[in-house]
């Protein structure tokens, strides 16, 4: 997969060329392509930004820098762009991208983009109900969570399906040495050895988590016979 | 404000020390005290991991070197972890941290956490419906939501209150120069001169927009009377 970026500021791009990510890229799992905007402007003094028609404050970022950056790349992909009217991202989506072979991002600034942008893009996403002063750090998440779904991105550590909101379940407690710390303890059933009651106790923890924190995504969930029984027990309990 | 980071990649965090927040951070407005618990282990190897109590794929971060990195820090403030089952991140949530004098962020790596970390935290936070490979981006666009909000941190450059989430309405859309572009017009009104009817027509349109693709922040909303009348206008349009 390759990934174009559309950005002022591209050296806040070091979280996503590190730890696993870093290493796909390495190993040629993806690409990134960087690609500075600012380079794309014609005035001497390279504004992207300029005043809004109808006055207010703040400034909006033009949109012929942007678009002659966008025609610059052979193969743009899905164009998706950062906006808080835009659809809520989600697991769903990162899992729909993983499965195309070049994506482009568009980072706005904290002022806005030149509604007109909107034309040239495919999606439009939100990253959440809060404001950020850059697309940057949205848009690196949404590469994170899409990347690493890629074959070979997270090697051998890990599979990324067993995991919250991929088998639609809160994950289970987890545990590592010592067994005591400060008095807090490991549950013993881990220490057992006993298999099939360390994977009941992980199921039932998981459908208590979720049934605790998220009650929203059991909605969704057609329960096992097992599954209904636990989730019993943990009303009861509760 | 001081902002502390438990990390296992400080370097990640160049995002949050760059344009607007990287001046805020030189001016002094806030301060940011990255700490890699790493630093903290005891084993030769300096292993922050361990296998899970009970088998299982992937490996758990451990309490210990968390637990002593955090006992170094003199004023934690509210001690934040991002994870699945947390209380979803919004507007509402940076606004009260921005009020907050030290926060402590501990970011985990995609493996987890031993669970016993939860005990001394105060908020579990997760920022959406999506898995990353680390805590580190999910913290900088909350480190960026909160710092943004400080005073000076924005300069003149644009007020934090007037924004989508902070006045309950999604943003109205904004044009910039050039007029036409490729045939794509601004609209006339913009253009007019009459102030008066630019503040409606930004009204109008900031409620169009909101109807159309958040109809639920409508909800928490005591309109006005030109409010009520505008939203009629956009239901008979629509």
């Amino acid at each position: 997969m390759k990934i174009n970026v559309l950005t002022l500021f591209p050296d806040m791009f070091a979280p996503v060329q590190q730890s696993m990510l870093g290493r796909g890229l390495e190993d040629k799992k993806w690409n990134l392509n960087l690609i500075n905007f600012r380079d794309f402007t014609s005035d001497i003094h390279h504004h992207v930004d300029d005043s809004p028609y109808g006055g207010g404050a703040g400034m909006v970022l033009q949109i012929m820098p942007i678009k002659k950056a966008l025609d610059t790349i052979e193969n743009k992909g899905k164009v998706i762009i950062t906006a808080p009217q835009g659809k809520t991202f989600n697991q769903e989506m990162a899992r729909e991208w993983a499965q195309e072979d070049n994506l482009t991002f568009i980072c706005g600034h904290y002022e806005g983009f030149d509604y007109r942008i909107y034309d040239f893009v495919d999606e439009i996403v939100s990253i959440g109900d809060f404001v950020l002063t850059g697309g940057e750090l949205p848009t690196m998440s949404m590469i994170d969570a899409t990347v690493r779904l890629l074959p070979g991105v997270l090697g051998n550590a890990a599979s990324p399906v067993d995991e919250s909101f991929s088998h639609g379940l809160l994950e289970y407690p987890q545990y590592t040495r010592p067994a005591d710390f400060e008095g807090k303890k490991v549950p013993e059933v881990l220490m057992s050895g006993n298999h099939q009651k360390i994977a009941e106790w992980r199921l039932k923890e998981a459908l208590r988590m979720t049934y605790k924190k998220r009650p929203d995504m059991l909605a969704y969930r057609v329960l096992t016979a097992q599954e209904q029984k636990l989730l019993e027990e943990i009303k009861r309990e509760s």
